[in-house]
């Protein structure tokens, strides 16, 4: 059959709803400098849904590094791949310094954390290794796993026990002389916002033999006693032996890296394919990112700003008697139960009455029947943009419960 | 056994001659204001190395939009994926300029063109569908296809009759009600410089049904009355289903776009998971993508300064008999034999005597004993850099034909 058929009626899980998403559900528009107050639609909201967790994206110390570092060395340099003609002393200095900061002997900057982190998987593993992986794992690492031709065994999300069983059956399936195994989880899930349990399975480690890989996107620069993330929170740095983070959280930027012992590093320098065939970091950001690197290590108050406003969004959550799960992050799920048509219809209510804007997850990413509102606090935020929040959020509950909501999806009109 | 021990002995093909290869063939520094004249370890070096091919990094006019546009928005807006919170007014026109430009009904603008196209034949293909790609497909289409779990069928670089004889092996292998087939290939192959058959291809839809996607990340601003790239070049650009190419050469930028029908572009929003899952491209790169577009659609005469260049080298090298292969586009190989180390030898030479720096291509991408320099010209290159590229061709190949180069690998010094 021809394809573009195909794909005019095969809509995919989330295409099959743009008609009714689009722009306000699906691609919405928040205008204006990257805040807790933008503008959404023309109108003000208060927002929770940017990874902004230090507040770095419009401090003014990063807005003035982003607009020099562009004045001087423009947006296309360096041009072509990092290994072709793309290298630099200002990478290779940003480089050490993030090797410091966590902690490891090197480091590597990726142009994209998603292709970076697909490409580090794909070159760490052969035909004969076998990875392990959580079964909640960011897409980016699936599709790093899906171009491995070898074994992949699935734990279910943070379930330890499961762990040892699959290191058991990896190791039996194993080529002891050509295979190794590899365990990748994050350090923090960034929709639940619970922790990896990088200490536990760092324990394994006594029993199994395996390196650990995490992606820590939602831990770096808001976990641990420095902001090196979630395995420094959980006192196991130096036994995680290959670490990434993406710049696009509390980064406020793009690009990534991935920081391990200094031969691995090396080798992944040479073999990870979407670095070694696509363009490299512009300069701009490396300027923008080591600027952002220096107040996340030298500006501790913003990591406690930020954990200000998570506790006081969090206790006062609870105290409203709503369901935040298992959160240790500042990821702030909370979780009701409702149809689609009503978390539709509350999400409207949400932003066009109440003026807030956070994003909704629904099913297939949580069961049927359950609606999570993803809220994400920053050092921005303030405690009366906490209270209202929780107000706002403790009517709506109540108008959910009283069958307020048409639980119909014909009803919605914006 | 141990993964880092495995990698610390297996260090890859490229990874192994790293310790000869650093910083001197590999991830060398090219420092300075893009243009044809740079600096190389602190000495000034003709370069034919970087792919701003219509000269647009560092067009003046390119350096204002690029410093205006991160003075005006920072380089963390927006955050978060288009669909969840990075989308804007400005992207979304910036789309409909592609798509005008393009002849196309719609485009999409991702954040990276490697992992914008894995996702994309990621997203457009089930396990019943066959994919037939050229033999010398860029590494990022390959990853895309590694992702495939139906049917890969290769057919050798533009063996037509081979890709006709794919097809029909497709055509017996597919189940009719639920499988299509797409064939991928290149505009412009940026190793050797010779198109795809676009032409060719898009007449045996006259016998099969197929969908075509081409990358012309090579194409796109250098071939073509407008621009348009390889398919306009080979007036065959309508027939030509998916296009898509990156910014990374001709605009001298990063990101990517793919521009198709409609209701293609609409399912691939929603389906392309790097796009759902990953961070929108900063928009003062959008800023500063539409002013290339602009420069790249009013000023045809920076592609004519480019061509002008194109003839002058090209020519001059088949006048003084260098081989230079197949090509129809600006990149430019040259053809010499010899062993690795001649080739390392005659490239410190080229280097260091004559201040030339281009990229050279050894085995395995070229057969053993085969060498290719690789030039890529530039509209901002004159006929005098011209003449004296071609003077130093012409001695060093005659030191390699005298046998000056030592073809022993320990001799090299720098």
């Amino acid at each position: 059959m021809d394809l573009f058929e195909k794909l005019q009626h095969d809509r995919g899980p989330l295409g099959k709803h743009s008609n009714i998403a689009h722009g306000y559900f699906a691609f919405p528009k928040l205008e204006g400098d990257i805040a807790p107050h933008m503008k959404f639609r023309g109108k003000d909201v208060l927002n929770w849904s940017l990874n902004n967790y230090i507040g770095l994206a419009n401090h003014p110390e990063v807005r003035k590094a982003d607009t020099d570092g562009t004045s001087q060395y423009g947006l296309a340099y360096p041009m072509g791949a990092r290994m072709m003609s793309g290298n630099s002393n200002l990478i290779e200095e940003f480089e050490s310094q993030l090797a410091n900061f966590m902690g490891k002997e090197d480091a590597m900057v990726l142009n994209f954390g998603y292709q970076g982190i697909m490409s580090i998987i794909d070159a760490l593993l052969d035909r004969h290794d076998i990875v392990i992986y959580d079964s909640e794992s960011h897409a980016c690492i699936i599709d790093g796993m899906r171009m491995h031709i070898g074994k992949r065994l699935v734990f279910p999300h943070n379930d330890i026990d499961n762990l040892k069983t699959q290191l058991e059956r990896a190791n039996k399936m194993i080529d002891p002389a050509k295979g190794s195994i590899l365990v990748i989880t994050e350090g923090v899930f960034g929709m639940a916002g619970d922790m990896g349990k990088l200490k536990e399975i760092v324990e394994l480690k006594k029993h199994y033999s395996f390196r650990l890989l995490i992606d820590d996107a939602h831990g770096f620069g808001t976990m641990g006693k420095t902001g090196a993330g979630a395995a420094e929170e959980q006192g196991v740095q130096d036994e995680v032996d290959i670490y990434f983070s993406t710049f696009a959280k509390s980064m406020a930027s793009v690009g990534a890296f991935v920081a391990s012992k200094e031969n691995i590093i090396e080798y992944l320098r040479y073999n990870t394919r979407s670095q070694i065939f696509a363009k490299t970091l512009p300069m701009a950001l490396v300027v923008g990112n080591m600027k952002r690197l220096e107040l996340l290590r030298t500006q501790p108050q913003l990591r406690d700003n930020l954990w200000n406003v998570v506790r006081a969004l969090q206790s006062g959550l609870k105290e409203k008697g709503f369901n935040i799960g298992n959160t240790q992050s500042p990821v702030t799920p909370v979780y009701l139960s409702g149809t689609e048509s009503e978390a539709a219809q509350m999400i409207i209510d949400l932003r066009e009455n109440y003026g807030i804007f956070c994003s909704i997850v629904i099913y297939p990413v949580v069961p049927k029947g359950v609606m999570m509102l993803r809220l994400i606090p920053t050092a921005e935020h303030t405690l009366a943009d906490v209270t209202r929040t929780i107000n706002a959020f403790a009517e709506i509950a109540e108008k959910l419960k009283q069958g307020v909501y048409s639980k119909s999806l014909t009803n919605i009109s914006i």
